[in-house]
């Protein structure tokens, strides 16, 4: 029986974390969230993917490939506020997604409050840095094994 | 003397039709809604060429390239709602354009209500299922030729 | 066998087409579309049955009599931006309803962008003049039928 | 000594009642409304007259013609929400008036949940179905004989 | 040659004058009102003719038929704030239209500071009791014959 | 077979009425509505429990512990318009609702004229001072045991 | 017995007129104006003092200047959409104030729509050029005299 | 070394999970999260404390009270949306506070759209059942401990 | 003759003064304000009465309790910003109130900028720190007595 | 050593205290203020300048003038509310700055409810009559000396 | 030949340059920058007249003697968010203007965003401290001589 | 030492420049304005890189790949008044921003109004067609080098 395949969705200027506005988003990098993330996964045993792009169309075309997958863990980011096109995604494919946000969303300026992309997730994850993915992950495996981590 | 050119644009998810949202947009896939087109287009004798795309810059660069075909007809999907750069591109070029939806636009979340980039086609025509499309099509055939279909 | 009976309304204001800001409406008369409209209904052999009328409890009392018709074209001109009494009545009767407007209603003042009729009806087709009434009598037909035009 | 006269206006597409939208408006169809209008008014020996009419003007005609009966039970359907000529109509009679509802209308679309009529009106009642109307003959003849019933 | 004819609309419960609310309309009642008018319009050497209806079909209608008079002073009273139909009518016809009101709209509720109608009219005054009339007719007649009064 | 058990719940500041702007909520004293309610409670043979509480909590907890009565008539007072946690409360429990006001909260400032707990309520009574009480009772028994009253 | 005295106050940019924007504000200039308004105080019988100024504060001291004259006509252009201190100054002094407009303000921008000042006049006139002057000091004497111009 | 302390509040009407809405919240009871809870509790060696409470001043003093634990999992329910003054007890203690919901608070209506409390802690975690509880708490305790969990 | 009692009411939070982000509210504990707002009684000859709550319920029973004392002074903290209850309350009793405020509400979150609570008051305020609490004492007696301190 | 040197500045209109709106702003005079103001300053020792003016330019020359004082207490009346350069004139100069107002701003039109130049001072001080000034003065030098007065 | 005058306006507060707000204006005085600007003038061969006025009244009279001057540079500071009658003066003349600031207005409060004088100019520069009355310049020259600097 | 490089990057449609709306935006090319960037970057011996781009996704990147660039002067045209990624971009870079129009953007409709790009950048620069990215580049040289051009 093949593994359980997870999807991680990096989104637009993710890939500059460690360097953009370290007292926002701390100072790891994204290759060392990957790193926690690929050994999260080793720890219980599932196959993960994970993909960063700052094209919005990009990210559509990575949820619709993976349209079948156990579950997609995405941090929008920027496009959290306003991609309409990211929550029709979303609401398109049949695999579970989880957003997660390293900063709180709530603490920050007034357009950064709302999420159009939630509308199409189980649940939202803000504020726990780069922990906030591994809770992301969790949550989407108690989700489909229904078993509690 | 060469057959005037027709465009169709699918926006975003729309690739993913006949899966995504049946009780919304129906089970009729693409690939369905453009053999219907192509025959449409026989029937007229006009050529056709059809693109579908995830990405807002891909959209605009394919308007940009058919900017003097004899019409366009064009379901920005999600884009529809937030994207100025469409509109600004469907103002730029001199091929008339119509705006067509698969769904009711008037009777969905209230974001979906406004149309940005209807600001700068013809006319709107939205509600009619796969069928929304061979109105647009004769719509803007009509607008072109100045016949009635 | 009697004919399917189709019904046009046509609201506030539009019996003065052809005089009326001829810049947005064009100068085509409503004598001009409705003889259009019987020469169409008569190509499709249906019966059609027209009504003009700048009351709103007119437009309502026409749709109640309608009520069990095979499908209704409807322009409620500027009552589709306040009426919620005619959404009532449309949302009221078992006939179909399609809405249709002359001019592109995305293209002009805000308070006119915003249709409280459109709720209630199958579809909306606006921005092609004339031509919006043979579209919306396709649409219509299409819906009923369940036949391409 | 002449029996008070008591009045009761049934707005737009009421007359519809019983076959429409009767998910929300229930079965109840307007004569069986009225049937028990009329008994209540024997009940309590007064005289009773009933209106319905869809036309904003003819309700507001209505009202100035009983400008002096002992009180009016109105249910303004659709104009409720913006009909400022019939609040202008209720403000300009010594008729006390009271307004009621089928259905409860903070529980429906947002612009159903203001009222703009009954600004006008002694008080409203919404959300008892038939009986609405019942509570609204109590409510204007208590407020007008200043018993309890 | 024949004599100028000019109109004069009164809007919904404008009939109720002089009973209706008299701390904001006064005492004077729709009749002595239309005899200021009619002298007015004899020492000016007009025809004079004047409506009332609180139907806004009706006054549509009114305008339409009167679509090439020498100009119309209307008071659409309470259809003033929301009635598109009426701007559509007054934009429609070729007669210049003037404003007026009672009271003055910027000091009461919010809801009546707009004005819909006057987008269409020449201008508007609004404050001055049934003297607004009489400075409506001096301000039609003005536009018209481009004589001061 | 034990009588019906309904519950009267008067909300913030009520304790104070009789003495309390007056001229917005009457003379009558909190005691003398609670006489009223019994005195009907016993025409009908009913049994009535009442409270009064200026806490927010202590409403929630008392719609708890009665959440299986035969019916609720709360006036919420000020939590009205702002209490969610009342609104969840009544939401939260299978007995019916029915919301209650001294005044016609469409008159007052604009704070008032919406309700966020008549959202779980089967209907609103509002403006017809202590009476109110008497209707929000025969309209909750009217509901329960599908009686006229 | 000294004349009534009466005001005229021109607000800022209005020393241009006749240079400024004639598409929208006419090509008279203020002196012609001006010749107008003695012309009509003569013919009438009254002094007339006629005043301009740019400076906000300058406008408030004239009208506390002349707050016990008979009447006072101002158009204070700009100001009229934020001056709540000239508002004040306005409510302020027991002279009668009559507010005009050259242009119609409910044709322009949605900012021009609104009058702060209008809330402390006794009525406003506007959209009749040079001509709103002449009717607006015919208001104010009929105001003062309770005499018909 | 004593162990580190944890509290969780459950806001109002949580208590009576499992009956409330069970489409919306489920069928898991308060108890059965409790328990959970504290077995979650047992297995990372710490201390917890769990309290409930329907009134706003009774979940502030819970927070003052414990203003030196390790850290508090908050679950405001309705509070969440409007209570100012569980927001300043959360940024008046010293104590990490993490928000947590059962439902997604970005799926129901548009007033839950929006956390007032979660402005004043770490993070929030909204959507997962009972599960958001055991994430709420992995989540402060890897903010105090910094450990992962 | 017994003195004039005076109240004061601290509101939510005001507890934790001296430790919660002083940056705002300064170091002064709330024992510290009281001491200083005895001695001020002292100096005046007045009774006074402190109490502080964080239940919105409590603080309106004790504004009931002291409905005919000389006056009171309220800091209602963060409820001064929703608490339509305690608006009730001030403006159900007889004794006059003034609010106060540590910190400017001006200069702060856009939703502290706003006071539902000081609709019902003499006056506000705010900014002064503890001081505030001594002027709000000098204006309430000042307005009792009618003496200036 | 010189004595302190306090500033007055009375905003627009306020020359007319005493004549103006006396149901709002009382029968006191400005010079009566003044009067009050400047035994206050004696008693105090402080050396006192009082200024008045109508223009929003000459408030904010004052205040530059003034930079370097040990306290202005400023009533900008009607500026309050939109004027956005007497507060940049605040925020500019090193002076601390209350600001009064005889009336409380919360009891008014909506639009009196904000303050523009309040971002900029110390505190503000409401609905006291003249007292507010005397209060403002208590509040500036408490400010400046740290004393209670 | 007489040299080209190019006119720059300094609007409120800005004579306190150098001291006031720093962190936001910088520690330049008006007088370097006048400096400055007479240099580029000198260089450029050009007259250059340079005003500063903190009165709104003194803008517009300044902009009415210079109306036909080759170019006008404002700040008009505070008066940029609201004073529509600078902006009237602006369109009034032929003069081109270009509007400048000190500071980003798009990252500050957000009523700095808005411009409403910057409609009636040819552009606008904004965030480049003194150096953007310098680029106001070369923009002004480059609009009225065509050529690039 | 190499030289400083600065790059410009035109957003979408700016390709089309010189066909496209030619009304708003001139004839220049980008071409032409490229050969003039060039010329400029010659005059001032910069090395100079252009990019254009009609995606959202690549503008970023190119962004990110310059991030440590002497300096970027950004067109980001439609994406101005949404991409919030393109804001987080920008200030995740440490190379400083300046971003240009060639229209004014307070002259065209109200979306184009707000910048959400400007938040992020040192400045902007709108309306004078090809010469605002030649004002740009010396805008960014002189905040880079500290020196005037």
């Amino acid at each position: 029986m093949p593994m359980e395949k997870y999807i991680v969705i990096h989104g637009p200027n993710l890939n500059l974390l460690g360097t953009r506005e370290p007292e926002i988003y701390g100072n790891v990098t994204l290759d060392q969230i990957n790193k926690m993330l690929y050994q999260e996964a080793k720890k219980f045993d599932i196959e993960l993917e994970i993909y960063q792009s700052n094209f919005e169309g990009e990210i559509i075309d990575t949820i619709h490939k993976n349209r079948e997958c156990a579950g997609i863990v995405i941090n929008p980011a920027a496009y959290t506020h306003y991609s309409i096109a990211i929550l029709d995604a979303i609401k398109g494919v049949t695999a579970p997604v989880v957003e997660v946000h390293l900063s709180n969303i709530h603490q920050r300026e007034e357009f950064r409050e709302k999420s159009v992309t939630a509308k199409g997730c189980i649940g939202q994850i803000s504020g726990f840095g780069a922990f906030s993915y591994i809770l992301g992950l969790k949550a989407i495996m108690n989700h489909t094994r229904n078993i509690q981590y």
